[in-house]
């Protein structure tokens, strides 16, 4: 077991600044990784040190969410939430509204507010986003997108597409009317729409797409507009819950009813009638596992880089 | 005009008494009570410490939030984050899934966050809440309850229940069912179904009341036992949006179209076929008051006990 001192001689630094490294505090990025390897390698467990090193955490988590009426933000705070309670941390939320600068402002908030730990719930990554969180020197965990530069906890979005195009061509529908989103949001615009386009191949099918919005008024407009024009749709994929509930309330006003898939289990597509076909998404899970992840990263434990939460696959019905 | 000397000499106390009541520092409640009076009499404004009051100021925002995935609570933070980011204040939030203990905790993590103020979206307010709120001395505001010994912003919910019960009376219904919830909740336990109670009244007519949850879930639970054998009524009102859509969810199942109305004007009331009909609430412009408030609150400035958030009587439809 080694100790402060053997680290230190280890990365060739001095003694106090392996203790601002484990205390979060001022170091180079080429320091930081020596001392992240370092540590890996020799399976480094600065317990020792939780006295003091508590003496300098807050025990305050904050969490950046996009917007609030959204069952996805709720499950998975819900889920960072039982960790926090769990492990004694408060946790703060600040709301962006799906604003990049107030995204920004948030995470420099949560450090001046001495946060010991951040989880940005993100549905695009710029590079202003990835400049500011390696200023800000904490341990900060992306949930819901990937990005080779940071910690994060996904969802399988390609094997969630690809479910549910299989499961349509399985069904023998023909003709597939896809709604999905920009691929500035590569999680969903990408990954899912491309797990989907491959489901379908595989019957030989292939689907038209459109490009609409996140917002159920905005994807309103849009899917109008589309399915007035073209009505040979045998069934209708929307990209989110949100945009499956625009097709669904389109097809009331105008009684048809098609088949309607979305994705995120969102409850209100059990409350229309007749429901929609949801994949759903452990979104509660995903807070949970986010949450435990920051703890060990707060710890200076070894984490992994990336999880990706798998899609239940028996939501077929 | 008077100055912090003059203050001081009225009130009988010392000049460092008077910048520690200034500065939201620990005063007993008679001396708070005393300058609170001296200050509203002759409309002192310590606009000339304004600099110094800054420097004890972090102008941040908590809001204490008692649920994620509510359209009444996502409006209400939309309009406080508004007047933050014109009055240059963080918001940070904190989720407490309706569990006191959890609310008094994120009162206290507030205090010690050094928050300039706290607003607090309270369902229920108990005396624990009180001594707290009075331990933490920073401005609390109360929205969306009333209570007699502190800040509040209010919805007029008699009014609405009113509005609603004079409106079927009108339309010609009878038969009226109403889906209550607890009176620990007193604007929607109690003023919101007197108020409809009194509505009716007007008309001759009394409704069946059963007390039911604030969760659709559970709700939907209580809605089919008491609808499957009560099954006279002409018109149904659930004390919530949420009830609302359990009573729509029992109707589409069973093929029944009775008239449905709820009160806050969640959109998605309109999502389902056929709509609900629903009482739309300010939420996001009562955000804006209680921010306003709380912002002359933290500048001491003198400011309304009690504000009321009238019911825009044209919802009619």
């Amino acid at each position: 077991m080694k100790n402060i001192d053997d680290i230190a001689k280890l990365a060739g630094v001095s003694k106090s600044t392996v203790s601002r490294y484990l205390n979060n505090g001022s170091v180079s990025s080429q320091t930081k990784q020596k001392l992240d390897e370092i540590i890996q390698t020799y399976d480094y467990q600065p317990n020792q040190f939780a006295q003091s090193l508590r003496a300098h955490r807050t025990n305050m988590i904050g969490t950046i969410i996009p917007r609030m009426n959204s069952h996805a933000v709720d499950e998975t705070v819900k889920g960072i939430k039982t960790i926090c309670d769990k492990l004694n941390y408060r946790l703060l939320l600040n709301y962006t509204n799906l604003n990049t600068e107030l995204e920004i402002d948030a995470l420099e908030t949560f450090y001046r507010s001495k946060m010991d730990g951040v989880i940005f719930m993100a549905t695009d990554i710029t590079p202003e986003h990835i400049e500011v969180i390696n200023k800000v020197r904490v341990p900060v965990i992306i949930v819901g997108q990937s990005h080779k530069d940071l910690h994060c906890i996904t969802y399988d979005d390609y094997q969630a597409g690809y479910l549910v195009g299989d499961l349509l061509g399985q069904k023998g529908y023909q003709h597939i009317k896809f709604f999905g989103v920009t691929e500035s949001d590569s999680a969903v615009g990408i990954h899912r729409k491309n797990g989907l386009i491959a489901g379908l191949q595989k019957h030989g099918i292939q689907p038209s797409i459109s490009i609409t919005s996140f917002h159920y008024s905005e994807a309103l407009i849009d899917v109008e507009k589309e399915l007035q024009t073209h009505k040979h749709y045998d069934a209708i994929v929307g990209a989110t819950d949100a945009i499956a509930l625009a097709v669904h309330k389109y097809q009331s006003k105008h009684g048809i009813s098609k088949h309607v898939v979305g994705f995120g289990g969102d409850p209100v597509t059990e409350i229309v009638s007749p429901p929609i076909q949801t994949v759903p998404y452990a979104f509660e899970h995903a807070g949970e596992v986010a949450m435990d992840m920051l703890d060990k990263m707060i710890q200076h434990q070894p984490v992994e880089k990336e999880i990706v939460i798998g899609i239940d696959q028996t939501f077929k019905k």
